[in-house]
């Protein structure tokens, strides 16, 4: 905890903390985090993007690592716990291993990615892309807000962007990828719980809809001859609760209005929305998307409006791996709860590094599941019992990892 | 259609119609009105906040004047139709009695209000505040956009703020006050009638609400765990709509929905709307009005949602005088046309003239009910009867007054 408070005084502004790619607040956050490794008994590099990677050398040298971590980048205006707190807990194992004398026979990592956010060129997951192999080099034209391109800024951080492709980990390399996180939402807190396993991550559909109508003085237009784009985007934004609600598992939100031209005294002539669909099975996302689509439509024609459906993004769901999720289970039962499943709802580097390792998660529950907000909160008593679930984890897989090279396999 | 033009000529942009209280676009078409009103034989003077008024004197000098007009200022980017259509009408009434030869017992006035819209001041209705008497002199601290006062502006356009209190007309010294003017909305033409007689001019209110909820990630708030301010709005904007079309004369308008913190993965924290509803009978309005802040209170209690609702402002109706509203009916009859009876939705300088003065109206069919924009556009058939009608209206009050005269009232 003493080290996320001291994270949190690497920031770009003064009085919030604000930690983007390419930042001298993230090198020094990532120096502080090298250090920290070092004193955990880690060799530390980084990588072409400048991701942070300590490494113990495992008692079988030819044994894949298995790696924990998280990310080291914040939004604008954060808290100090997203991101900060798996890496941090990735070298508290490290050091409770190492105290314990606990041998384990492949090589622990802990990796501190350096953009997950992706909140100064919209390239969510950079670091985990890169390590995954999933890093597109077009993004590297992409300018920030002051006209500076990733790649200068790759450069600036010490970085390699001629390098990137060559920092992919070869599938086969890890045997595993486990990120601690806090939940940013509030179902451990309401079920009472201080941990809980992740199962998967939910799958993801974002579009932009624009309800286009008749502007007309809102006096002297009977509600009969009204095409009023407010109410279809209303009544759209009604059913996107509805069809949430009756589909378990699904997430959806119309986090944004805008209407035009917006006065009082003028009947909406055009709402444009936004539209976040989410649930842990793809089948049922789509499922929902195309309802909600066609209930867009049914709604703008039986009012005489148009309607814009712009899809922005569709990213499948990932699930946990079962051997290392069913690993982490038990870690949780061994440290004295009942383990507590859920899906995590947001995108985390886990999801990027599931395309060349099995994946597992465990989450920290959080106060009133407040996150990318300073007032985002953490118990230090959950922290605790989440690094101990951890460590027992990492032991879990060693101890498995043993008797399986005791059986030949 | 020619003098609608030519004003349209006197703006304070190029290239679109801008022609606010006191600047010197207003004080050009204010001359160009008065030499006109001097050219059908109007005698022409400015009062203290300088609306032109010309006059043509009765056959009986201690009768009440019978008053035509409306208003010279116009919005931003405004069309050239709304309030110069009323104030050249007038002169084309008075235009086309002289060239009749008809001789009415009371003297003509025709009014070009200088400020109806309140586009840079906020001032809605000050020309015609003034001659009711129902002009604040507070008004005169309010500033524009460049931090100029009103006082400095009446100065400045050569009025006389201290005197404004004086320029009201005593009630008794105007027979009547009767106001061509664009309807400003869809109905005559969805009627196919070029001409409409307006009864009344309905009461209004407005309102702000904030539903405030609890802002959260759009991927990892449960649906049953949301207070989601932006569905509450939207529930009420759906309802909005049902009251008002269950209510027979009613519009109701939320022209403008504002979501906090308004990202497409946060669930809106807080959602702010505008509320504008109109009914021709105060009670049906109130009544309206009084339902919508129940299912506001209902939305936001069932959802864990607070809900403020700020009133802004409270318009009584207006009814247009039944005496001189026959009159225009018989007028309408007259020119060969079965008349039209509606409500004006919108406000009108007749609506602050009727504190002194029975008022009337008739309204001219206009383009798709658009106004307020530069498309707005007219029939220049249906000025012609709309004129028509307005000159026999005027013989018609001349007539009923002689007759009066004649039995002794």
């Amino acid at each position: 905890m003493a080290r996320a408070d001291a994270l949190a005084g690497f920031s770009e502004e003064a009085g919030r903390l604000t930690r983007r790619y390419g930042t001298a607040a993230l090198v020094e956050a990532g120096e502080a985090v090298a250090a920290w490794m070092r004193a955990a008994g880690l060799s530390v590099r980084r990588d072409a993007i400048g991701n942070v990677i300590g490494r113990s050398k495992g008692s079988d040298p030819g044994a894949p690592a298995l790696m924990l971590g998280s990310h080291l980048d914040t939004v604008p205006d954060a808290g100090r716990y997203d991101g900060a707190l798996g890496v941090l807990a990735g070298i508290a194992v490290a050091e409770r291993l190492r105290a314990g004398g606990v041998a384990v026979p492949f090589a622990l990592e802990v990796v501190a990615f350096v953009d997950e956010e992706g909140a100064r060129f919209g390239t969510a997951f950079l670091g985990s892309s890169v390590l995954a192999g999933s890093f597109d080099p077009a993004a590297l034209g992409r300018l920030d807000g002051d006209g500076v391109s990733l790649e200068k800024a790759v450069e600036g951080f010490g970085g390699e962007p001629g390098a990137l492709g060559d920092a992919r980990r070869a599938p086969g390399s890890l045997l595993g990828y486990a990120e601690l996180h806090i939940e940013q939402g509030p179902v451990l807190e309401a079920h009472g719980v201080p941990i809980g396993v992740v199962t998967g991550i939910a799958g993801q559909t974002r579009a932009a809809l624009r309800f286009t109508g008749a502007p007309g003085h809102a006096g002297t237009v009977p509600m009969e001859l009204r095409r009023d784009a407010l109410v279809a985007a209303a009544e759209l934004v009604v059913e996107v609760e509805a069809v949430a609600r009756d589909t378990p598992g699904l997430v959806a939100t119309v986090g944004d209005v805008t209407v035009l031209p917006g006065a009082p005294n003028v009947i909406a002539g055009q709402a444009d929305l936004t539209l976040d669909v989410r649930h842990p099975e793809d089948r049922d996302r789509e499922w929902a998307v195309t309802r909600l689509r066609e209930r867009a439509g049914e709604i703008a024609s039986a009012r005489g409006v148009e309607c814009e459906w712009e899809p922005l993004h569709d990213q499948p769901a990932v699930r946990c791996d079962p051997g290392l999720t069913g690993r982490m289970w038990q870690a949780v039962e061994d440290v004295g709860l009942e383990p507590h499943a859920l899906v995590s709802g947001a995108g985390h580097d886990a999801a990027t590094m599931a395309a060349i390792a099995p994946v597992a998660m465990l989450f920290v529950r959080c106060a009133g599941g407040v996150s990318h907000h300073p007032d985002e909160s953490v118990d230090e008593a959950d922290v605790a019992i989440g690094v101990h679930a951890l460590t027992r984890f990492v032991e879990l897989v060693a101890e498995r990892r043993s008797s399986h090279s005791e059986g030949g396999s």
